[in-house]
């Protein structure tokens, strides 16, 4: 897990909870039926728009946006530059075992179809297909998320006004006020918490970490097609670095 | 009825009626005149926005949108291969009778087409051109109720403005105060209400579903080509599983 | 005009003047100055933004998308199949008298063209420069009517503003406070009236229409080129039913 | 100066300003400090964002939006066309004096690069990028005041919440919480007011200034290739023509 | 750093601090607790949507964008002009030597790849290739910063409610309301102040900085290939001279 989400989460819960102590009042802050309003509400109104394995599915693409760890570019120039060595120097089908050991299943299926002899539009095809699905996936990760950032302040101030309503309906004394409001903005505080704090920055994770996949994969598309056409490794590094950010070329070159 | 929408529609209801049933007076949340200004209002300014027939379409759109099976893309692109192996074996014009079977309105028309020797360009052409059309009308659909997400929340704050100018105005007693301001909130509550739970994830499961079945006609309308090219079955049969997720292609392949 | 809009606006007005008068004090929500505050400012506003016979020529455009028919497009296709029929009998010329005849402007000019032997490149180039114009001037419409819709509610806040900032100001009887806010809030009320049943309806009126309008001046544009290059009829009416619904097209075929 | 200009600015601030005076205490509107800390902070956040000579021009690109004459699109068709006519007849190195004597800038280098022969792909790329420079110079125009009407009401927000937490902190008569909450309104209302009378209608009316622009500019593009193609004048009339409203048209037909 | 970054930051806090101290009671703004909630709530959740490495780099990048100097584009243009010049008459080969001395870190590599006799495609390619690279950085930037300045005010609201609740809960003694209020209020301005004054000012000028950027390179590559094209130098100035300012021009020319 990247180390700047686990000091986010830390600290982001750390510091509302700090918060909500040194009020003096931390038991208010735990009701049940509130969160059960927001949190339910939201889910409700997305579990509407998608598809029961659409949902059930993004904690899956959450796990490995979370999770996963970041592909080591330099290492997959690497391999392909290599890769391309030996096409040149023994002839494409000479890289048949080579293929089967590469780890990375992206390129291993485009090398492959480069072995068999598939034609380069062809090949080119059916990879950004592969690509497009991938982001497609993401996309509905990121919406489903988006939506219940959406719906969690929604069904907080929905929450509030139903509290709101019930309170100043039976309004017989006035002393009653403070405390009635003080449990009706419970629900808009969690909407808030759960929007800021949890949906929308996981919708960016997403976001952020599919940008970064698909650019890992425009490379490996690119150095497939490279080597097909038997360009020299020099020019099919010096096409792939270009992906890379200044700072790790300097290291690398 | 896919199954997340049942769950959402059933617990989203229990949730915000157990909700206001435990705030202790749940009947001043059944106000129709409230109802009608909120309802009634959205209706109305998207009524002068659409056309009648376009509005009225909408219900057919949505049920739909809920109703309608997925297609089961496996079988589909198992039917566009067994064509295609069909078609080169025997030749386009002997595959007649099998095209008249196929269940699929959008692959038999196309398919014909293929067999009547129409030319790929105008193929593509009219197969596209109804492909953006279906778009457009689910666009439509999801404008509509995109409008009624919009204006709900509108007609509940212009509605609490009438009934806090009208008891503001009549102020005498202050302790009047309380019920005023709860009745006048009610509509605030219809509007949020409404778009949060009836009308926004509506036009997100309209957006969503167009979105797949515009997936499965792309895919048929590459299949109906390749087939009038003469690809190789397997080609066709690669290319296609490109738009199944990963996990669909691992049972089947 | 529209039977959705006449329903749309009569039942929109209803709607909100019986919540009026039900609430007991009809006449506060009359209020001259308020309405100038709101309307004029909104206007005003929209006024340094636009050139002056933009904004008198969007009356003209409302007009013409509330009152005028909506094209008949089936027949509007079998004048063009029947044109192409006779061209390709009788040679380009002799459709000279039938061209004079056709009473959509638009294709009468694009016929008019061909019969003169202008080059498919130019007619192209002028019908879409034509189209773009056209769609120019409905996007000017509704930039306008947004505006509206977006500065009434700013010019209700502002009124309000000036109101609450007056009454505040000379508070020296507490029982005052309601009727200032009451009637302060009157402006806050007219700018999301206007904007909500009459500013924002009518852009998304304007939108919907000209989306209509430039489907069916695509259409046009494809037939007269199809005539041109002297296609059959029948390949040009299966292309222009394509631009039909569905529905549309079992009815006439 | 534009008419609409004249009325929307007369008539925006009379109706502000006599709301302001029938509300009967004018004197509290204006306030220095408050107009300080609105119209201050606006522009110390859009001085962070934009270089200090934009921010500068943009006076002179609001001065020309407002007070230059728009282009007789009409006489500069007729004037193209004229050129057109004697480069026809009499060569492109004939008009050689005439093109110096054309008014409009744009126009007259243009076709100067044509008379002295240089490549047509030169002047299409020369002019475009002239023309996309002054598109990047309106566009930039618009952001500093888009960003201006954004930050006017944040700052004016900034105020009020300075002046409300002063004065609750103070809170110990409580009749004078009126006018304190009347003086920290003030900032809200300012930066409301400059917003929406000011701001945006000013990134509006750059914003269309600079639409009319690119499109007369465009077509004199198109005339300047047109007449370096030695295109028929009655051909360039009728393509440039169609940069013209129906009702221009008539008018020169 | 830019003129009018300095004197947008000094005067916005000095406007700040002014209204605050003119406000007479000064030490309520400084509260640690309402800090850390704000800007620590608003850090969390941007770190939990970017990665570590991300976030740290953001620094290097709002660096630059304040503290390095604009390209002094004539320079530029005329330093191209030379090159071409010289490789013009004296072959690209002979060139070496100069392009070592180029102070551009892009414009060199670009030359570089030209006497070493790449193949324009290519170079095209790797150039625009680092082009969007820095594009994707910069626009992390703004969206790190985007991200901040949507967080801040979220988290403002986060610890007004948090205060508000733990207020209203404990109300025994009307007459602290108002001191509670106010301590609430807190994070509202902070997120409010951080938002405007820092964090969206800052991702609009990366934006702005951006675009400048671009166009410079966009301009090398320009001349670059216009070189290894071997086009006359004056074409080359002309072409390159667009990407000026016309004030600009009219100085240089």
């Amino acid at each position: 897990m990247d180390l700047a989400t686990i000091i986010g989460i830390v600290s982001g819960v750390a510091l509302v909870v700090t918060t909500i102590v040194m009020g003096g009042s931390p038991k208010i802050f735990v009701h049940v039926p509130s969160m059960m309003v927001v949190f339910g509400g939201a889910t409700a109104a997305t579990l509407i728009s998608f598809q029961l394995k659409e949902v059930l599915g993004v904690l899956n693409v959450v796990r490995k946006a979370f999770f996963s760890e970041s592909t080591d570019n330099v290492a997959l120039i690497n391999r392909i530059v290599e890769l391309s060595k030996k096409a040149r120097k023994e002839g494409l089908l000479a890289i048949d075992k080579e293929v089967n050991q590469i780890e990375d299943a992206f390129l291993r299926s485009g090398m492959e179809m480069v072995v068999d002899g598939t034609e380069p539009e062809l090949i080119r095809n059916i990879m950004e297909t592969e690509l497009s699905y991938l982001m497609e996936r993401h996309k509905r990760g990121q919406d489903i998320f988006s939506a219940l950032g959406e719906y969690a302040p929604a069904f907080g101030m929905i929450g509030t006004l139903i509290g709101l309503i019930g309170m100043l309906q039976n309004l017989n004394d006035p002393t009653q006020i403070g405390g009635g409001m003080a449990v009706a903005l419970i629900t808009t505080f969690y909407g808030a918490l759960a929007a800021n704090l949890v949906f929308n920055p996981i919708a960016g994770k997403l976001k952020n970490r599919s940008e970064e996949e698909v650019l890992v994969k425009e490379m490996i598309i690119e150095g497939v097609l490279s080597i097909q056409f038997g360009e020299h490794p020099n020019t099919i590094q010096r096409k792939l670095m270009n992906f890379l950010s200044p700072k790790q070329r300097v290291f690398e070159e």
